[in-house]
């Protein structure tokens, strides 16, 4: 069923199809990734939905001396089908197995990695400039999608491209929609479109019009020009592009491949910065994505042939969810609770809490740095604003948090979901760096539930908290613990000791915790006693609970889901220093300092000595030490 | 002469006054602002831009009530002088004085902190929210430059509150230059502008053409209106913010008193978001600054009869100067240099290279994310580029440097100017944190010379090693060391002995290298022999000189001007941690975990306890220790 997709080896070997041809290996594509996604998971409905532009991008474009970029990356599942990876696609965004995500480590035709939003026109436009400077004429083409268009990034890239006006293909990928509904003026321009027989009858009546104008003189006419100018392209949604300084083609069906490679044929002679506006359907050619694309955006393993989502192990409620139910709660009391999030109400929860609270619920679009300036504008004003985003892509609004809420010390709450390993997205979207770059910011809190109950409480602690606060927590399930119905205030600042021995202390934060304890029982049972403690907050430590262990024990190890440098178990030993206490050993434990690959949550923790058996393989060694 | 000042203790004063005493009043705020800037220096231009808008913003809008929120807020000289801090006006930006920015802790006027650029129109819309969701009618108004409108955060803030169409109120204070001439298509649109005239005339016939089409039916007709609408835009700089869901007004003078406050009453009945455009001269009413407005931008003290900037104790080239003659030496061996700045040309000291290499300087505007993934593309190409950056500002990209370089392993060179303290513009702008934002990043190498000449090498090492690299270095001049002619690669992750000492070893890095070894000095004529090491490296660490220092003397001290929480220091103690080392008494002298307020350098370093006699002191009790 794959006869023509089996013969392909690389883009070159698309150029003698024809067209028909071409129409069959777009389902086979299709087939393809849909029996892949099935059993791996992944975002099959923005790569069904650029199938016939893929194709049409590498019949025409010669990748990879032409360079394609793909912005966020996900959509780039048929692209690595037809540049040389149709035989390892069975392993894509498994430990070992290809990415998920376009990267230059695993093809030439993987111009340039990607995986968070709106970068795609600022690094085409590095490889336009780079080109010229060398004197080559190579296409550069970034592909990027409406949803990250709304990001501040694609602005400031389209705006010093258009300034440039160098030889630059953006190619807008509309399906009107990112991963929910998008958000603000640019999907207004977006769905301005007109029927092109309205635009051709009006264009004529105008052209009539301006023609007699003439008798007004020189100065009209100008004026005149500049009007029937900017009309050519008002009435389709080209206006905003036009305006940046791009040439402006479409909208154009994104599924008929002759048209495509019309476009781009026609495209490849031009040398200016061009964007040609193509709609695509979100999930085209599965039936169940295209009903539910924001379930198939980013999917689990599913039946192939209804389209049923397949549990994982089941049972305990994930992190996202208690999250959301326990903002809902805590909202019923507090008014001053608003929620938000950047483009990801059912990703972080919040699905429930809009519906309950549509007017204190937020969805800012693809915009983080937004998100958290808005948050301090509404804490400044007293409302306790939470915003709901992942580790990685908070990282986005880095300079917000610090300057806009820290240096305030306004009261904002970051939720902070996806901390920690996330599995199969890989190295761009692990949340691996939150507590190095939060801590040491000043006046932030910074802590994380040992299970989804404490979550709860956490929430309400960082709510309550008059200043900045951060709760991070995994992806995924918790353990299945039972949910107190009331959250409580938890003591800024206090940990929690699980366990008392008197051979050393785990101090676990967060995810570690249960593993932690785990070690400290098997340890046990070898006649090694520690102490084990739930340190809840990696800022403010709990000095006087770390100091008295070190003093009584001797030997600290922390245990974090955190790359190793500047996260809490180097607070740890920061604090040893500034108390001037000697003669404490400390092993801290945590990723080292490289990104990490793509696996199972579990494989990932397993090979970086993180569960529970790999804490006690290495405890067992510091303590012999 | 300021009989008019005198009496305004707050905004309230200023409803009673005509229009000519408004009109001397400008005048007199302008005397003042001038005169406290020719003696502290200060954001001279962009104030004396705003004096009449700034009056009549007050005049009609009723502060606090209504918010005021000045993007960057280095304009907001006159709005201090009229909200109650006349009298302590001289002690602007002095340690102990004033704020040369909003400061929501000086004064109930300033509604939200400023400083760094493109945060107002998303803080501003928090505070609308905020008020609907109180039931109250007070009004918000933004007032933002067109520098600032090229940041990709004010589109994300324009985009969502186009959207959400709140009673807001957006002033864009225009004078068509940020800092240095504004890039790409916003300032396109601002240059658009036709007479108001022709503006009139074309309607008029416009109204009568589309009067004509009734005939041709309902559709057409339909699309005609959507035409009218737009043309009514088109001709005037408005069509973007009309398109963004914006009402727009303007062009309008800003230094026309009467039109201002006749269009702020107008504006003040409506309920929708408003966009007003308003024409305003840099530097306005002082004809030097209106003449050098970017040299006034923000300048030193000055002589006010001449405007002749008064030299500093001079004599030293400033690290600014030498790292721009360094890459320009660099650049004519090494073709693959490119250097970028965002918006900081003459800041940054690049101006000579751009002088030099048209081609291969880029300006991205205020854009640091961009400027980044730009950069990152450059690099992907097999260029190296450089992209000079003040500290605080990179704190913008933070996750472009994560997601964009550091991913990749890309070999782009960030040459952070302003690391450390910057002096009069305060916790904004101090540059304390990027030896700890930077040095938990993969692949990154961070490093920071001890004077002017070393510089010059470790930027040659950052551009010739094959990965990204940050060469940081202070504000202001270096110590007046001979400069090489040539430039040297030095040995990634190696320090230097400065002193030998079997007491202790201080390990020092960047700017704390001369007072490091000061303090050694003056501590040996105590009995205190101590080593000192020029670090040169926070990432990779000379790992084997530190760690024979600590087993031959037994004491570190680590000292760098940067926050304490996860710097170099820090560095230091994980080091040990890793390798296993006992017995080492460490003191870790940095920044503390607080915003750093303003004041000049040497101040801030002696109260730190950063400058020789500060280590000498704090080094003196630890080593009784
Ligand atoms: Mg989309
Ligand atoms: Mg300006």
């Amino acid at each position: 069923m794959t006869a023509i997709l089996d013969t392909i080896e690389s883009p070159r070997d698309l150029k003698g199809l024809t067209q028909r041809e071409l129409a069959q290996l777009a389902g086979e594509l299709r087939e393809k990734i849909i029996a892949v996604c099935s059993k791996n998971g992944g975002h099959l409905a923005p790569s069904l939905g650029v199938v016939e532009l893929t194709l049409a991008l590498h019949r025409v474009f010669d990748s990879p001396t032409d360079k394609i970029i793909w912005d966020v990356g996900h959509q780039a599942y048929a692209h690595k089908l037809l540049t040389g990876r149709r035989d390892q696609f069975a392993t894509l965004r498994t430990l070992g197995g290809i990415s998920g995500f376009p990267k230059r480590c695993e093809s030439p035709h993987d111009a340039f990695d990607t995986g968070h939003t709106s970068t795609s026109i600022s690094a085409a436009l590095g490889f336009a400039v780079a080109r010229d400077l060398q004197g080559e004429r190579n296409k550069v083409v970034a592909v990027i999608g409406d949803g990250s268009m709304t990001g501040g990034l694609a602005y400031e890239g389209l705006n010093h491209a258009g300034h440039l006006n160098k030889d630059l293909v953006v190619v807008l990928n509309d399906n009107e929609m990112s991963i929910a509904e998008n958000v603000g003026a640019l999907s207004n321009f977006l769905n301005r479109t007109v029927t092109s027989e309205f635009v051709h009858t009006m264009k004529k009546d105008l052209e009539g019009f301006l023609g007699g104008l003439d008798r007004i003189g020189r100065g009209v006419l100008k004026v005149a020009k500049r009007a029937e100018e900017s009309l050519k392209g008002l009435f389709t949604p080209g206006m905003l592009f036009e305006a940046f300084g791009f040439e402006y083609i479409g909208p154009i069906d994104g599924h008929d491949i002759g048209r495509l490679m019309e476009t781009f044929e026609k495209v490849k002679r031009f040398d200016d910065a061009v964007l040609i506006h193509v709609l695509t359907k979100k999930g085209k050619g599965y039936r169940p994505a295209e009903e539910k694309p924001a379930l198939f955006h980013g999917v689990g393993p599913f039946e192939v042939e209804t389209g049923k989502v397949i549990k994982g192990k089941g049972g305990a409620a994930s992190y996202t969810g208690v999250f959301g139910e326990a903002i809902r709660k805590i909202a019923v009391e507090d008014e001053r609770v608003i929620a938000l999030t950047a483009a990801m109400p059912d990703g972080t929860g919040l699905t429930p809490f809009a519906t309950d609270y549509p007017t204190r619920f937020f969805d800012v679009g693809i915009a983080e740095q937004h998100g958290v300036t808005f948050a301090a504008g509404l804490a400044a004003e007293g409302y306790r604003p939470v915003f709901a985003v992942y580790s990685s892509f908070l990282q986005r609004a880095y300079d917000q948090v610090f300057h806009d809420v820290c240096l305030q010390n306004l009261p904002v709450t970051f939720a902070i979901d996806r901390a920690g390993v996330v599995g199969s997205d890989g190295p761009t979207h692990h949340g691996l760096f939150d507590l190095a770059y939060l801590r040491h910011l000043p006046n932030m809190v910074v802590m994380a539930p040992k299970d989804e109950n404490e979550l709860q409480h956490l929430l309400l602690t960082a709510i309550e908290h008059d200043g900045p606060a951060a709760v991070r927590y995994p992806r995924g399930n918790g353990y299945g613990v039972s949910l107190d119905q009331t959250c409580s205030v938890l003591p800024i600042g206090k940990g929690e000791i699980l366990r008392e021995g008197l051979d050393g202390a785990l101090l676990a934060i967060g995810s570690t915790v249960y593993p932690a304890r785990e070690a400290a029982e098997a340890l046990a049972a070898e006649g090694i006693d520690l102490a084990v403690v739930n340190a809840r907050f990696v800022k403010p430590l709990d000095r006087d609970l770390i100091l008295s262990l070190a003093r009584t024990t001797g030997r600290l190890i922390t245990v974090e889901e955190n790359v190793i440098q500047g996260g809490f178990g180097t607070a740890v030993l920061e604090l040893l220093e500034e108390e001037g206490i000697e003669g404490v050993t400390v092993l801290r434990l945590g990723y080292p300092d490289r990104y990490v690959e793509q696996g199972e949550q579990h494989e990932l923790r397993a090979q970086y000595g993180l569960d529970a058996p790999g804490i006690t393989a290495r405890v067992r060694t510091f303590m012999k030490r």
